[in-house]
């Protein structure tokens, strides 16, 4: 099993380095593989509230302190601005996992759960897009 | 100016240690900082069609060539649902770059004009979040 993993992986890099790029793998070490984005935009109630954006902010960083995640970025809007560009949030929260049983953790993990529990009257609303490798 | 940085970095830290959450740096090696996260939700415009999701994904590929990209993700919706959760997608495009000038820069790269002049008749919709770190 091992060995026709290897294979099939080598045979993935040498159709890139030839130019033909494989749909599986495409053998560029800055390919994020085998893992679970979990990626959430946060909209305020109080969108012009200094003190509800540092209170969110406070609880993100409170959140990134859960163990399964592992990487994570607290972010605001770019200043980039076109049509198809989603301004509105005011946070976006990243967070990478090994795989989705870390993320289904995380999902119940006491610290997520109080953050839910103490946040969650700040925002209006929330989109989330978990993703994984496209196949 | 560096003494000055050193300084600042070492206070965070220490403080996050302590059990204080300082806002602007909270001190861990997981979280991502100082980079610009480009992340494109494509929808196709033939949603059931086998060969648009696939001619997309080749597309994805190619354009992961452009040299500006730190690393990228090619996923697609999870098996995860709740409410929040948006899944009429057919692929997410993860992008980080080292700052906004490199995502300038890929906006007007060969390559990716290339891309949306081969692919952009398959897609729908498409919905872009740019996100520096939040301060």
């Amino acid at each position: 099993m091992s060995t026709r993993r290897e294979f099939i992986s080598n045979t993935g890099k040498a159709m890139f380095a030839g130019g033909l790029v494989t749909l599986a793998e495409n053998g560029d070490p800055r390919m994020i593989e085998n893992k679970f984005i979990h990626h959430v935009y946060f909209w305020l109630k109080n969108a012009d509230s200094k003190e509800d954006r540092a209170k969110l902010l406070e609880g993100l960083h409170k959140l990134s302190a859960v163990k399964t995640i592992k990487n994570f970025h607290i972010g605001q809007p770019a200043d980039t601005n076109r049509d198809v560009i989603e301004r509105g949030y005011v946070f976006s929260w990243f967070c990478l996992f090994e795989n989705g049983t870390d993320q289904a953790s995380y999902q119940v993990d006491p610290i997520h759960l109080k953050f839910v529990e103490d946040y969650s009257h700040l925002w209006s609303k929330v989109i989330v897009y978990d993703s994984v490798d496209a196949k």
